[in-house]
């Protein structure tokens, strides 16, 4: 996408974080009616159009809550950019659908992971679907496209990151390892899982508990919980 | 919905389960021709369709997988008949998206609740999103309908359940509390919340720990890492 390319978001959450964000450019805000006041305790200039402005820019079916913005995308972060603190990062590794990622986004914000990595290939756009989801995580935690997955991990490995990737054949649960430190979480797609490569420079591998022969979460429901378990982790060893 | 209604449901997972599950009773197995295999290990007619059957079923934008069943609901499970078992029970009060719903189910068969409760009123009907976001877990984890949410849970507290509602005001994160023993997990919705009465009927109210501002998950992300601690407690006291 170039960077001069306006791109359209929609979503209350979204919108209103999107406003806030100094590092975002806004050129028009756009409601329903019944928003009028939405945004009126922010200094920005809202336009209120009908229905038929929002169908035509997203079509009928999607749930975009009266509330839009034409935006520019975020300026691009690198991995090289991130700060170097105890927060983990989370890769994914062929998980393609925006309804994972932006819930994977909303669950980084919420439990503190750092940045969510992606690789370029293959990867959807930063959509709004992506940016509706997200709740507005998306403001907020970087989403960093790498060329390569594999020496991106290597990279982090060098500078004192675990790699732990989530897969079915690990030792132990995610809750029986010891998360303090530095770690990359790694999780694969659903069906698939992580790529050979992927899994093969992993330094452990950890499933997720389960009661019983029904065994399997989507993406973003098991990178949900793991982040959630790192940081009861840090919480309660501090 | 009448006993007597076929619907149809999609998706490979909720497909397979569906025949799988005896007592579920099915009708008619549809696949594209690319899945003609796909259930060849099981002793269930199939037929081969086009796209353009799944299209007049589900229209043309629905993630049917090329695999689609007609079905009849499963028969009524009352929360009477459930067994007397230190499995958790969900609640949950608003939440309507069939979204949400399907990924609880499926949370919940992994992580061993024994069913999911809603109000009749204002609760969607069993759909076929539910079913294909289940993945399966519709077949496994009862689908409860009550009339009132209130009063069942006076119900299960007098027959020794704790009331346990996830909300932001709670004294403790989930974590920290206690949760040997049986439990109800009272889930809201996003925006709103659980309802006053509701609320006022839980035992405690607890929190999801959060790393900073941003402290909202949706209701799905919310129950799943809810039930993941609640079997995790289970698990590390045995």
């Amino acid at each position: 996408m170039a960077k001069d390319n306006k791109v359209w978001i929609y979503g209350k959450h979204a919108v209103r974080a999107a406003v806030l964000n100094k590092n975002r450019q806004v050129f028009k805000v756009v409601v329903l009616p019944q928003n009028r006041d939405f945004l009126s305790d922010l200094s920005v200039k809202i336009e209120v159009v009908d229905k038929n402005y929002f169908s035509s820019l997203f079509g009928k079916d999607t749930i975009h809550q009266g509330c839009a913005a034409q935006v520019l995308p975020l300026d691009e972060i690198f991995l090289e950019d991130l700060p170097d603190d105890d927060r983990p990062i989370v890769f994914l590794d062929q998980v393609t659908d925006p309804q994972n990622i932006g819930s994977i986004l909303r669950a980084s914000a919420v439990f503190g992971a750092k940045a969510v990595v992606l690789p370029e290939m293959n990867s959807p756009e930063v959509t709004a679907v992506i940016a509706k989801v997200a709740s507005g995580a998306l403001e907020s935690v970087p989403l960093i496209k790498v060329k390569n997955l594999v020496q991106s991990i290597k990279m982090l490995k060098k500078s004192g990151y675990w790699c732990v990737g989530l897969d079915e054949r690990g030792d132990k649960t995610i809750g029986e390892m010891d998360l303090s430190g530095k770690f990359v979480l790694i999780i694969g797609s659903e069906g698939q899982g992580m790529r050979r490569l992927t899994r093969e420079n992993c330094d452990f591998l950890v499933q997720l508990p389960s009661s019983g022969d029904f065994t399997t979460l989507n993406a973003a429901q098991a990178a949900t919980v793991s982040l959630y378990e790192i940081l009861r982790q840090k919480r309660s060893n501090n």
